[in-house]
């Protein structure tokens, strides 16, 4: 009864797919919405997996030799004014601090959309000699870009995210850094959250502001739709000449540096929630859940059974496991919705009759086939089938994927695939963005997501002009 | 040489210690000025503290079951006016969003100063029955509080920090809470960061804005002026009221649930450079050192010198601690200049004499002294060194606190202590605000620290008024 009550409560997805998102966010405890306009509130379980979630990326970074530092959240407007592209490119979506103290500002402050400029002011200070470099730095910060339309993690005013900014002595360096922290990006999807994506090469049209290259990892959501996954970017020295920054170089000659940026966001955990989640709810990649395996006693007023729970609950963390106990008076179909609504990989049944057997079961939120398993060795079947879950995460969404990609071959078929199939589709174009724009216009949004590193030779002219074509791009409807 | 010219770098404590704090903060490259008006850049050592400092603290509010969350960085100007004396407090220090997205917003936002209005505006929604309580929430995020004159890590009008806000269903477990909250801070500025301090109850003058009682802990810098390290605040039901907060309780009856918030900042990054250093520069509590030892090869061209230190580096790395080999091409002696200069508690020297004899030298930063060991458990002697660099911290502080504090007995005492001897002075007090005014204008600005928990009767009179004493006072200047 209790099970039905819950379930109910989330649209389906096949239904509205929008509205099953929101519901999701709301009812697993995710985030929530805020008197300030366009600003969400993380909520403990949604912030925990932020958390995960930074405490592996960090350590992916400083083991590149990455360091963090902290830069102010204010950028004077002519600081951002330096670099002519990059201020176009953000001066839209600006909040602008023009009292400070109870006086007007002399200067206007702008709240960081991103922070290169602030980087390059530093920089400008830091870096002399070749000795200097490389910089490698990075930090976790808010930053503001003004929304009109939002929804929570996917698109607000206020988001999480975390910035990398390097310089380097050569231009080789530097593009191989912006390769080398696409590649951790894509790494750490797959191998984390259990995403696997397209990583590619952005068109001129669609990249980051003042950038030369902008390299994109694009996971497609259940849907099909695709989500930027986050970006890296290579400047060339176009910010160090715009900032002055110079450096004496291995052959006495002044030179100006190379520089990167690299970016993911709170934005990942609506990937993870567009990505893996059901109509019962949350699926959380087994690496960032908060609650890895929730312990249910079955018939918990009888002898023995909380002592029993209690003792596999703490097998369970010695192995290093994060666990919860619910011990509570709910009853169990109460509880075993409750944690597939929020996700929890692995579910853990323990009754009287469990214990006699010395067993209990174990119950994948994927499958969620009941398995029946010994005590003995319990932390390493539970670890087991947190395995398997991932597993079987990453190829649901391959299998998603590939199901939701299309070939076009001529500018008819790229019509009719996207106007009768969601996902992906993969068409040859002659390199002109004049063709971005029209293909855009005329199926309602559907852009080029990027040019992959794998591209294949689909045929030799453009589908949308006829003349030669250039790349093989991935296109698609995006968030 | 290169000694005597990293050293003749620093101001001199006794000189100018104002000076000193900054050159100290500069050259051991903690932090930086920005072109951000008061605002300051903190740079790779000085953000590895703050990673290490809420890496403990972190996992001590985890222990008492608080949890992480997120809100929006701005706060509605109508949010911020709920509660009266709150909005008095910090009005003249706000930072104001009027234009966003390039539009003039029909309400001004407020950079958060601090985030008690949006945490009660949360509250209301999710907070219904005593079933929801305690909610022990957290942030750790970049608050703004605009500042006319400033410097680096004790007052910037932007800082970081944490936040802790939670809500009780009795004015007693609120109260406990503020004061375990305040024992947090204590233990973990004793245990981690070596300072030892005082603690106790601000009077009703120097209480937060819209607080019924604060608490704070008083560290007493090198100098004698005091830092106000942390504060923990209970607010009785003040805001639940006009935030109309209320829960159905076990009686059925519906009622305001009692509120405290605790916080600590940056601002520890300063207190611990005060506290410690020397004119050598910096000396960092072990505990929060980014590098614990410092692995210095002497004669490191000739044989075997670099390998064995490297072994040397590996195996303390190994036993979990922070280590850094510098084999640079400077000179030994600049080497040891630079390292004392960035406060790094060992210091481990190798030459090929010492290998000879199955030895190294390790030199505390504290006491300076060489220290001939066997390199048999290598790792545990640094171990031991790096506890007695704690301890030696904790008593020097102490000790320095013991000189500094003085005892007056009557208002010319008081006079002659506040203008003669820098540093604490004990001393009772009526209890009335007109006696503090007095006190703190006529001696330039000695202010009340606290009420310490431990009072002594020092006498039955206030030291200003000579009506009946009511407590005893620790009194002092501040940073």
């Amino acid at each position: 009864m209790a099970k039905q009550k819950m379930v109910e409560q989330i649209t389906s997805m096949d239904v509205d797919f929008a509205k099953w998102y929101t519901d999701v966010v709301k009812k697993a405890e995710l985030a929530d919405y805020s008197g300030v306009k366009g600003c969400m509130i993380i909520r403990p379980y949604g912030y925990a997996i932020w958390e995960n979630i930074q405490k592996d990326l960090d350590r992916r970074f400083k083991e590149l030799g990455v360091e963090n530092v902290y830069m102010p959240m204010f950028i004077p407007e002519s600081l951002l004014q330096k670099e002519k592209d990059h201020v176009e490119g953000f001066a839209p979506e600006c909040a602008v601090v023009t009292i400070g103290g109870q006086n007007q500002l002399s200067e206007r402050l702008i709240v960081r959309p991103t922070s290169e400029t602030l980087f390059c002011e530093h920089f400008k200070d830091i870096i002399h000699s070749y000795r200097d470099l490389p910089k490698n730095y990075n930090q976790w910060v808010n930053v503001c870009r003004w929304e009109k339309t939002t929804r929570p993690f996917l698109r607000t005013s206020e988001f999480l995210w975390q910035e990398g900014h390097t310089m380097h002595e050569t231009e080789e360096e530097a593009r191989e850094m912006t390769i080398r922290m696409l590649k951790v990006y894509e790494d750490f999807y797959r191998e984390t959250l259990a995403i696997p994506a397209v990583v590619g090469r952005k068109t001129e049209k669609e990249k980051f502001a003042g950038a030369k290259e902008t390299y994109t990892i694009e996971p497609m959501m259940h849907n099909g739709v695709a989500l930027q996954g986050g970006t890296t970017h290579y400047f060339g020295d176009g910010f160090a000449k715009a900032f002055d920054i110079t450096y004496t170089a291995r052959d006495n000659t002044v030179k100006y540096p190379h520089q990167t940026s690299w970016g993911v966001s709170t934005r990942m955990i609506g990937a993870i929630i567009m990505t893996h989640g059901d109509d019962n709810g949350l699926i959380l990649p087994p690496n960032v859940a908060p609650i890895q395996v929730v312990v249910i006693p079955v018939q918990q007023h009888k002898e023995g059974v909380l002592e029993k729970a209690t003792e596999i609950t703490n097998a369970l963390k010695a192995a290093g496991l994060r666990v919860k106990m619910d011990d509570s008076d709910n009853s169990p179909g109460w509880k075993y919705s409750e944690y597939e609504m929020k996700g929890v990989p692995v579910r853990l049944e323990v009754g009287p009759r469990d214990i006699e057997n010395n067993s209990c079961v174990l119950v994948s939120r994927v499958s969620r086939n009941k398995n029946f398993v010994s005590l003995d060795n319990i932390a390493d079947q539970v670890k087991d089938m947190l395995q398997s879950v991932h597993t079987e995460l990453v190829e649901r969404a391959n299998r998603n994927r590939a199901e939701k990609t299309n070939d076009a071959h001529s500018y008819e078929e790229f019509l009719q695939i996207a106007e009768e199939k969601p996902g992906f589709i993969r068409a040859m174009w002659c390199g002109e963005t004049e063709c971005e724009e029209k293909l855009k216009d005329i199926t309602g949004g559907v852009k080029s997501r990027c040019i992959p590193f794998h591209e294949e030779n689909l045929s030799e002219t453009c589908v949308c002009c006829g003349k030669k074509a250039k790349h093989m791009v991935i296109w698609g409807r995006q968030y």
